[in-house]
């Protein structure tokens, strides 16, 4: 079935959402948001991968970015959509495919924008930073990035969240010796050795730090263990897998002596990072944006690839429906009015 | 290449070890097995599965069972065996291809043994219990699992160790609630309560209780973890996977108790469970094979199927070549001088 970006919001975005796009998967999605806005005169369509970039040509002198990523987190269950009293819930409604289906009228509904517009819908989001489309774009075709001031439409009770965590994933591997577990002391446990890793980060407690007037929330967490050889061996590594959201006020670099300080007398061996962003809302394309859509910015916590557009010298801000609380949870979910609400303010910022 | 039973006894060892037989691959060693007795006319062999059984039948007043199990944990890279200043190096040569070598070579040697003699090469002792094919003869042909006495040949630094420790394992899971890494605090993560899990079962001192006069020595350890669903999600599970091998004054519901008591406040799952057998060397038949091998009997820290003939009713030792403590490990090994002291005996024996 065909999106019909012209009809019912709601419509639209149940459709998008029952098109299940997890990291990876997102080619199907892809193929209908490039059919339904390949119908539009006002738009160059450009296909990479399974991103799709539209672009107004009306000739303004400021050209703006909205950007959405199309993919999300495994299915739990959680698919197809449902409605229950004004929310739609299920895989994606909250991160973020409210944003897609928003950007997705309204790329249709503009035809003579007041500013420029490019409408980035990209894949690979939810995964390593390497593989994310716009790492991709940024190299192979920096031109479709390019613009004044950049929305992300993430999450974010369709009130404007300056700034982003960064992130950085690591794992530490404790070392044992295998034995037959019927003579266990002629190894040595590294699952048990494991204890005093998973110790210290229950223990952490995650600082607040206060940057340009908004304020982050860090964590410190294991999201992944693994260790065993067999149901009779005494194991002899067992790998945890940890991510740190740290506040923009540390560099990637002064992340990791972080978490070196934390796990001290452990080897990290770094995954992947990816750096936060100040919130920059003293920029004058920032604070016109604010003023235009209204309410009072607050802090973004989850890295989002408004980092990436500051690294690239862009401004950026976050914007979108859902609350960004219930992003990748099993019972995440968007309220209806949360899609109007942005809607209407990009219709009215972009008239 | 065929098996050469009446050949160097070092050389069949070899072939044997380099037959690759990891649990559920012992087909191709079965079928040399079988082909190599089935030449002698002295054994009526009968083939179950992928084990191989050959019984002599000389009408002698008892009959003695002498089992190996001809599977082995996965191989570790130590695969061809090697041979170096007199032990053969390689998975499988400790767990316990030397015990199958002997029996080989001594099943087709003895063709009018003093007692009557049922050689057992069985599969699938490495794993869980149910699936071993022990169980299996007992449910479908108990009788070709009679006898008077019963000789498992476990590595045992070819001397008498008598009884064999039982084995527990079960699983305890941590329960979280799964949210978004980068607002932690609205979930809760289930690897950092598998620290205090993890943290017990390190700071536990197995015990070593005495029983019939020999010393035992216990071991309760996670065996395997895993949680954990993806690198920006704070993980909802984590499941520990627990061996405990315990001295045979416990029986089963006991040794369940006794880890219960040590993570009071978890619900533990049994997966599987396996009896322990008390030493009964006192019992007229093992006393005589004590005597006739010669030596001081010492504990058997390892389960064995001695237990599985206990609860038969059969009087069981366990007697082979290598030491037990290197069984399972990645350099496992058995002296050349085991082979023989063993093969020696067991001719004495029953000569």
């Amino acid at each position: 079935m065909s999106l019909d970006p012209r009809g019912d919001l709601v419509a639209l975005f149940r459709a998008i959402v029952d098109i299940e796009s997890v990291s990876g998967n997102e080619a199907r999605l892809a193929d209908r948001i490039e059919a339904a806005l390949g119908h539009c005169g006002h738009l160059e369509v450009v296909r990479d991968g399974d991103t799709v970039i539209a672009r107004t040509r009306v000739g303004r002198r400021e050209r703006v970015v909205i950007a959405g990523h199309i993919d999300t987190v495994p299915v739990a269950g959680n698919l197809p959509s449902r409605v229950e009293d004004g929310l739609v819930y299920g895989r994606g409604t909250c991160d973020m495919k409210g944003g897609v289906a928003v950007m997705l009228a309204v790329a249709v509904a503009m035809t003579a924008p007041a500013r420029d517009v490019t409408w980035i819908f990209y894949d690979h989001e939810e995964v390593e930073s390497e593989a994310n489309a716009l790492t991709r774009l940024a190299r192979t075709g920096p031109e479709l990035l390019a613009g004044d001031f950049a929305v992300l439409m993430e999450p974010s009770n369709a009130r404007v969240e300056g700034g982003c965590q960064g992130t950085l994933r690591f794992t530490v591997t404790t070392r044992g010796r295998a034995a037959h577990s019927a003579r266990a002391w002629k190894g040595h446990n590294a699952i048990h050795d494991a204890a005093d890793v998973l110790s210290r980060l229950r223990d952490h407690v995650g600082e607040k730090p206060e940057v340009d007037g908004l304020h982050f929330h860090e964590g410190l967490n294991a999201v992944a263990v693994s260790g065993g050889i067999a149901g009779n061996i005494i194991p002899d590594s067992c790998t945890i897998a940890v991510n740190y959201r740290f506040s923009p006020h540390r560099s990637v670099e002064q992340a990791k002596e972080y978490c070196r300080s934390v796990l001290d007398g452990y080897e990290l061996s770094f995954v992947d990072a990816a750096a936060g962003a100040r919130p920059g809302l003293d920029r004058p394309a920032a604070a016109e944006f604010v003023a235009a859509v209204g309410g009072q910015p607050s802090a973004k916590f989850g890295w989002t690839d408004v980092a990436r557009f500051s690294q690239l010298g862009i401004p950026a801000v976050n914007f979108g429906p859902g609350n960004p609380e219930k992003a990748h949870a099993d019972d995440e979910f968007c309220p209806i009015d949360d899609l109007y609400k942005c809607r209407d303010a990009l219709l009215r910022w972009l008239a």
